[in-house]
């Protein structure tokens, strides 16, 4: 459908609050998205306070979309509503583990996909913000989320007051594989890649970061082994402080 | 959009294949999902071979509609492709641990669920297995996943031969949180689930499974601590042995 093949990720915003009416149709959008067993393991915590925005654009790394978007949502894990139904219906509920997080993360993430594409649908515009996980004990924090609540995901949604191209990607055959995997040749990479690489918008991507080649903008600069260790200690931490981790 | 909200699971196929124009849109609209950094870091295994979808439909607990439906999609999270492309570009990749793992799932949620809309925009019917991570290391091995690559969901699709009615919700508002999480009190909760347990639905499902409380189907039958624990085990057995586990 159109809505599909016409997203773009909007990073600038217009001054212009989303209509309370509209909002409700984005959300009720979400929880019509598959969930497993019909548990709806997820919330939405939708965020339009000023402080508040600024203390998560603080969170997100200083994005300033976070504080431009009138609306930021906030898409979590969520067990605690689900056990405390359990434990007042003398059920012994058993969902502090981490595929019940995971399980739950599936959830969240499907409704907040629903959610995009329904603001696209009526004129709106997203980004997701990846640093959702990174920065999750802080967003727990300014959010106030308890035990067996995690943020897997964020939404900024508002009126875009930006026109940016459709993002290149790589041929769908990169991603597809017929049956069974197959693998990852050098020259499929080599087929699949260079055109990327050769694109204008790309060369000059690596020159700004001042290296040799794409790839190594991704590896030294954007997402870091040291980082991405440091925040998969971060991240496994929380989840098992949020009570996910009795396995 | 009405696609959207006229989502349901279908568990019973037609036995009618799926046009390969068609099947190629629905993935090229997988592949128009956002995805962090546009690395695309998932990969969709296409099955339609009979003896690889009965081998899937024995790893997914065995329900019909893996084998009745034409088409079975795992989504993966995947950062194989992407390493070997660093390893060619001479870029030092830092991409197998848990954060880049989780990042990977995101990317392969989010494209699954465009490809569900686009199904289900296209006259198809979907459903979700949320076997998948249970039995993660069988689907590796039917499908042959290389290292750094982890299935995460399924989507199986097809022609519906069911007309199921729309699944009851809960309400929006107890997904729903304004500005920061509130707490789900005892009130709130009745509120919310009570008129779900009332439903007639419900009542005969909790007395064929032998219990006195829907919560107790959930807790005792369909998702138990004990399956939880030992599934939660044997996912993060996988995700290391992948190699998505070096912190």
């Amino acid at each position: 459908m159109e809505t599909i093949f016409n997203h773009r990720s909007i990073r600038q915003y217009q001054d212009k609050p989303i209509d309370e009416k509209l909002l409700n149709k984005l959300l009720a959008a979400g929880t019509r998205a598959s969930t497993t067993g019909n548990m709806q393991v997820y919330s939405i915590v939708v965020t339009k306070d000023a402080e508040l925005k600024t203390r998560l654009w603080e969170a997100h790394f200083k994005q300033d979309m976070v504080k431009q978007a009138p609306v930021v949502l906030t898409f979590c894990a969520d067990f605690n509503r689900f056990t405390k139904w359990c434990e007042m219906r003398e059920a012994n509920p058993g969902y502090d583990n981490f595929l019940s997080f995971f399980t739950a993360a599936i959830d969240a993430l499907l409704a907040a996909q629903n959610v995009a594409i329904e603001a696209e649908h009526n004129g709106l515009g997203i980004c997701y913000l990846g640093t959702t996980t990174y920065m999750a004990d802080k967003i727990i924090d300014i959010l106030e989320l308890p035990k067996l609540v995690v943020p897997v995901t964020t939404l900024v949604v508002g009126y875009p007051a930006e026109q940016p191209p459709l993002t290149d990607r790589l041929p769908v055959e990169a991603i597809v594989h017929n049956e069974t995997y197959r693998e990852n040749t050098g020259a499929k990479i080599e087929e699949w890649f260079s055109p990327k690489e050769a694109m204008d918008f790309y060369r000059n991507f690596v020159k700004e970061n001042g290296k040799e080649t794409l790839a190594q903008v991704f590896t030294d600069v954007r997402y870091t082994g040291k980082d991405n260790r440091f925040f998969s200690q971060a991240f496994l931490k929380t989840i098992e402080k949020q009570g996910f981790m009795d396995n």
